[in-house]
């Protein structure tokens, strides 16, 4: 299934082997693009036993990845996807330099706000834009990633690189080339909209599937948790508009019943928890709960929720490993 | 210990023999009372080997202990302490009327809001007082109740009966009563503030206690967890000022200082929840924030805390039994 062909004269980066980098840089990969991942935990595993990637519509194998440990070792990229978690985003000062060619364009694959605005500096002069991915995925072991529902990538523009036309295709011609590898993409018109629009998503789920450890169906089947949940979005749209989007207030319920609509789903913060790995505290909450109050609209449900996840995460920290 | 002589001429009964009934009713039976326990769960316990109280000045037992299993069994008492759970409250509609003499006195010894309101056509023609316990005691085993800090019991007129001098000595003659038996006693002078400054502190550390499953020590030791459990304090306390009490925000402070004090403390509805007891969910919580919103001071912290215990309640009544 996979051809050794390359069908593009991009070169890709993905930062990150997680479920969210192994998805979609597989299947760019399987598109016959040239794609280099950078991989910290899971570097030995894909490189001797390649990448196996579930879908959907069906699973594939990569047995040969271009797989690294340190981003030095790296070509220099003309994409470069950034799948990391934003709890990591401090190595991308040094990271993003070393790979992303002069001019290339930067796609930040991640939750939360605040960091393309942190990032930007370090994307050179190319551009950057916000890859949110509207995906249910985990990984299965090192080297396997299962998708399970939905994977659309929405792309909306944080900035466009003066010599962005130089290096790459531009917005435009990045999504065909997405569409082409099999990546359903949906353009943002507005970055700050998308931005917030993905928190009205996360904020409840995330954090209620970690403090009352459930999942997102049997949330929405208890009126008082269906009712937190809405309550948490319309503040999140809230804020939103008081930060200048036009996001309505039906927002909150197109996304119950999109969700609804959903297999049963622990979000990637429960998957977090539960591994003791970091939660992406700061830039899924505290950053969007400070820039809320900042901008008149304080989420006083989103913020408590924030704390105890503060609370649940120290603790854990704390405590001795299992 | 125990003294067989009655050093009043008053009948009390305890609707409840938990660690609150236990041990101001121990306490007022030590001194010679004729009180009158009504049990559910440790009837048998108690009227086979008695009530042991262990207090922080040291301990007591009753061998013998007037204790029943139904209402219709108890005579007449002149004062009623209600030391059930306001879960169980509606069973009250019928055993006050049985219990209570005409023109007796009911203290509803309960957390919570509304619950006077609720049961004084039930309180014949009495006075009716809110008994507020600023005490950490749970029971040991079926007979055993431990004592281990503070213990005040803070007592407000809800209504004074028409016939209240009649039958008993009225507020200042049973605070006197309940002194002399060891209890120490402080008069609120002013009913819904008495009540809405109990919820000051129960609201956050009942609640907290059960979703994230930590003591009181704990979470004043967690800065974001301070945080949260002092927001939920200004919350109850503008609700509690929309209603026309005065209690200043200074409050909150004086309630983290004085827990700060307590030994670590895992508050009653964490041990009903470990139980798999029924919450207090409506009288601590629900009608609080209807009340709350009614008098245009919403508290949106604590309602989202109470949806999540309503959720975790119901879970945890839907799994099967461990």
């Amino acid at each position: 299934m996979q051809s050794p062909v390359s069908t593009s004269p991009l070169r890709f980066a993905v930062i990150g082997l997680g479920a969210i980098g192994g998805y979609y840089g597989g299947l760019l990969a399987r598109a016959g693009h040239d794609v280099h991942f950078l991989a910290r935990r899971n570097f030995e595993a894909v490189r001797r036993d390649g990448l196996i990637v579930e879908t959907t519509r069906g699973g594939f194998e990569l047995p040969h990845v271009n797989v690294y440990q340190r981003a030095e070792e790296m070509p220099k990229c003309d994409v470069v996807l950034v799948t990391i978690k934003a709890t990591d985003n401090a190595a991308l000062t040094t990271i993003l330099p070393r790979v992303l060619a002069e001019g290339g364009t930067t796609v930040l694959i991640q939750n939360g706000l605040g960091q393309e605005e942190r990032l930007a500096p370090c994307a050179l002069a190319g551009s950057v834009y916000a890859g949110l991915g509207f995906i249910c995925a985990a990984k299965s072991g090192e080297n396997r990633v299962v998708h399970s529902d939905y994977g659309t990538l929405r792309l909306a523009v944080y900035r466009e690189g003066e010599t962005a036309m130089r290096r790459h295709v531009g917005m435009d011609g990045l999504a065909s080339l997405f569409v082409a590898a099999g990546i359903e993409i949906e353009r943002e018109p507005e970055f700050l909209s998308a931005r917030w629009k993905k928190l009205v998503w996360n904020i409840p789920f995330n954090g209620l599937s970690v403090v009352l450890g459930a999942n997102t169906a049997e949330l929405l089947q208890h009126a008082a948790a269906l009712d937190l949940v809405q309550a948490l979005m319309l503040e999140v749209i809230a804020a939103s508009r008081a930060e200048g989007c036009e996001i309505p207030d039906g927002y909150a319920l197109q996304m119950i019943d999109a969700t609804l609509r959903m297999r049963p789903y622990f979000p990637s913060m429960y998957h977090d928890f539960e591994a003791r790995r970091a939660l992406e505290l700061d830039a899924m909450y505290f950053v969007p709960v400070e820039r809320a109050r900042q901008a008149g609209a304080p989420m006083p449900r989103v913020q408590s929720l924030a704390q105890q996840l503060a609370f649940l995460a120290d603790r854990r920290a704390a405590s001795s490993v299992p």
